[in-house]
């Protein structure tokens, strides 16, 4: 195993800072609290990566910056919730609760210390992180029946929509990392293996190359490669046919998601391409190039969306580009912004988001090409490096490494 | 790689007894409809496990029998979910959306058209399934103000909390993989290795042994394994400890979940565990037999937890056994029945949970002992079966298959 590169990370003080710009904007907006359930929400703001069960774990985060904000966890999770970043840094004050404990009243009692401060004529008004489970909102809700509930992306989508250095770093190693892993698929053996052998691989390759975990592994084979989301399955991939190989996963927290389409000729003297296959690769490919070339502060995302859009309908293809352009990415795989239709608010440097036309003919074939983008002062930083060309793969040997191989 | 065992899958026709029970439970409850987003729920009534993404996917049952449910899926998703069970076996009608429609609004018609049938007098009722996120039930909320929103708990816990004898021949596989996994590792190499890494070997095994992934690797070394939901760390392992092993992930949906404590001798002479250690874990070795031996038709989950909890009191750790005794299993990791107190819902034959006592003192060291146990007609049947003893492990040969190893 190769030593991987020295991993940046957030320094704790910077979660200090971003739970005071969550405090001004809940100030901004009028609303009395921020209630962020286990999940990016919260590892951004007090750098907790709880585990995501039934059990509440809530940070209360009110407008008060006299109010150390509240981190309630099971009692059980005592120990990793102090070990985290804004713990440690004093930036939150842990409370637990005991099995038999009502955590959602425990909540509710807080928010109403906070309200009692607040005018009475206006109705106060409460966010809560968009991944919290139903069964907990619905909880809430009842608990405190005279707040309004509103969707925490208002707060949350504004603070980390745009990264920082440390994070676009991050989103870099990733990048690299998983272009790596294409890079070996594409020169390994890929003929007579299931899509979900080298599913398998791949996921293990994300790993070694430092993601601290494989989230999804597209390798959608032959007419599989028509359906976008497709499920890596038990079909063994022929020559003479694309792969569409879509993956990522998070490494420090951030994601990387790499697509590359790859042709695997399986070694036959007129296993290539079909012209036609070569013909629409061509205008992905000038349709992904152009897009990424809009990319500069002011542009919309859904401008970036209608430049790709265009080159493919010109192209021929326009209802066979059955998806938006693309979607931001950090701590979650898909969040603002995204780039499709009526998505106008302006680009900012250090906003980070995949660019990832395709073109998908059912039943037939399917291409997508996707890099992550981050918005610079002056155009756009590519932070996938791999060869964008039509992967022409052998696709007979390569290094043995799927299970078959072993 | 040895051969797996053959493994069970659910039949297709199965899913229609579980929404036609879906909908008698609506009828009962005068609830109006069942909105069930991705996550476990989908999968046991579609046998759709569909990407957790911020896309809308949602089923919507209705009381109607005569009314096929709606499966709503984005397009680029129609593909996965039109190879859903209950798709092929054309017990839903699949509908899409495109990347600029608004999906909650789909929703809400496909509500209002049933609620138009329904006495307006009384108020419309709707259950959403748990996990939903909350910026959907917000959404739906908006546009559908007029309708109660209640947790899906209430319909789907009742229809799933009992495994019919597929789901628990599937439990049963998945304990024995975990099984075989804890052995390996309590027969390998520890001593001074990171947790971390014997985390990794972890999880890297549940697969290898058929698990469709490895969800959580609890390695708990030294001090740490005082901590019951302890994140492997760089800590490395030394001679004269305990290590709390929990470890588990789904095979073919269903989860294992198996606890063991080590302790690490490091080959030394004087390397054995402390009297102290030895007759806390006699005490939570009986806690646990008689917590299982408890489980019939009828006992109380609120029962089960006491037996352990009055055993480990008597044995002068009460204080010490800082959680519930356990945690229904299935298609989630945790879900119902829970034994804890006030849970006084008699078990029925086919209810499947942990029974998991432990003992945990601050700094020091803990100890936990956690079967998968299913209420039989009779009593118990309990699915783990390696050996429950206080584990006594060299750690310092066996297979090196760590990072180290390699």
């Amino acid at each position: 195993m190769t030593a991987l590169p020295p991993r940046p990370s957030i320094p704790p003080a910077r979660h200090g800072a971003r739970l005071a710009a969550a405090r001004e904007l809940l100030a901004d907006r009028g609303l009395q609290a921020l209630l962020v359930g286990v999940g990016p929400d919260l590892r951004y703001l007090a750098g907790y990566d709880a585990i995501p069960l039934e059990r509440l774990t809530m940070l209360v985060v009110t407008p008060d910056p006299h109010r150390l904000p509240m981190l309630l966890v099971p009692r059980l999770e005592e120990d990793p919730a102090s070990r985290s970043a804004a713990a440690v840094a004093g930036l939150v004050d842990i409370r637990t609760w005991e099995e038999a404990d009502d955590p959602h009243a425990v909540v509710a009692e807080a928010v109403r210390t906070v309200v009692g401060r607040t005018p009475t004529r206006t109705a106060v008004r409460i966010a809560v992180t968009d991944t919290l489970w139903a069964s907990h909102l619905l909880r809430l809700q009842e608990v405190l029946p005279d707040c309004r509930f509103t969707v925490g992306a208002s707060v949350m989508g504004e603070i980390r929509i745009v990264k920082d250095l440390d994070e676009i770093a991050l989103l870099r190693l990733a990048a690299h990392a998983a272009d790596r892993v294409v890079d070996a698929i594409a020169s390994g053996r890929l003929v007579d293996r299931a899509e979900a052998d080298v599913a398998r691989e791949v996921r293990d390759r994300l790993v070694d190359e430092g993601h601290d975990a494989a989230e999804f592994a597209i390798v959608g084979s032959g007419p599989n490669s028509a359906s976008p989301h497709h499920a890596a399955s038990d079909r063994r991939i022929g020559p003479r046919e694309p792969i569409v190989l879509d993956i990522g996963g998070p490494l420090g927290g951030y994601g990387s998601d790499v697509t590359r389409t790859l042709w695997v000729t399986g070694g036959e003297s007129m296993g290539g391409p079909p012209a036609e296959f070569v013909g629409a690769y061509d205008v992905l490919r000038r349709a992904q190039a152009a897009a990424t070339a809009a990319v500069r502060p002011g542009a919309s995302p859904a401008g970036i969306d209608a430049v790709a859009r265009t080159i493919i309908t010109d192209g021929g293809y326009g209802p066979a580009f059955i998806h938006r352009t693309g979607h931001g990415i950090g701590l979650e795989a898909h969040e603002e912004p995204y780039l499709v239709a009526g998505s106008e608010a302006p680009l900012r440097p250090g906003m980070a988001f995949s660019i990832e036309p395709g073109i998908y003919l059912a039943g037939r074939w399917g291409m997508r090409l996707e890099d992550i983008v981050v918005c610079g002062e002056d155009g756009p930083d590519v932070l996938n490096e791999t060869d964008r060309s039509l992967r022409i793969a052998d696709g007979r040997c390569g290094s043995l490494t799927g299970a078959e191989g072993r």
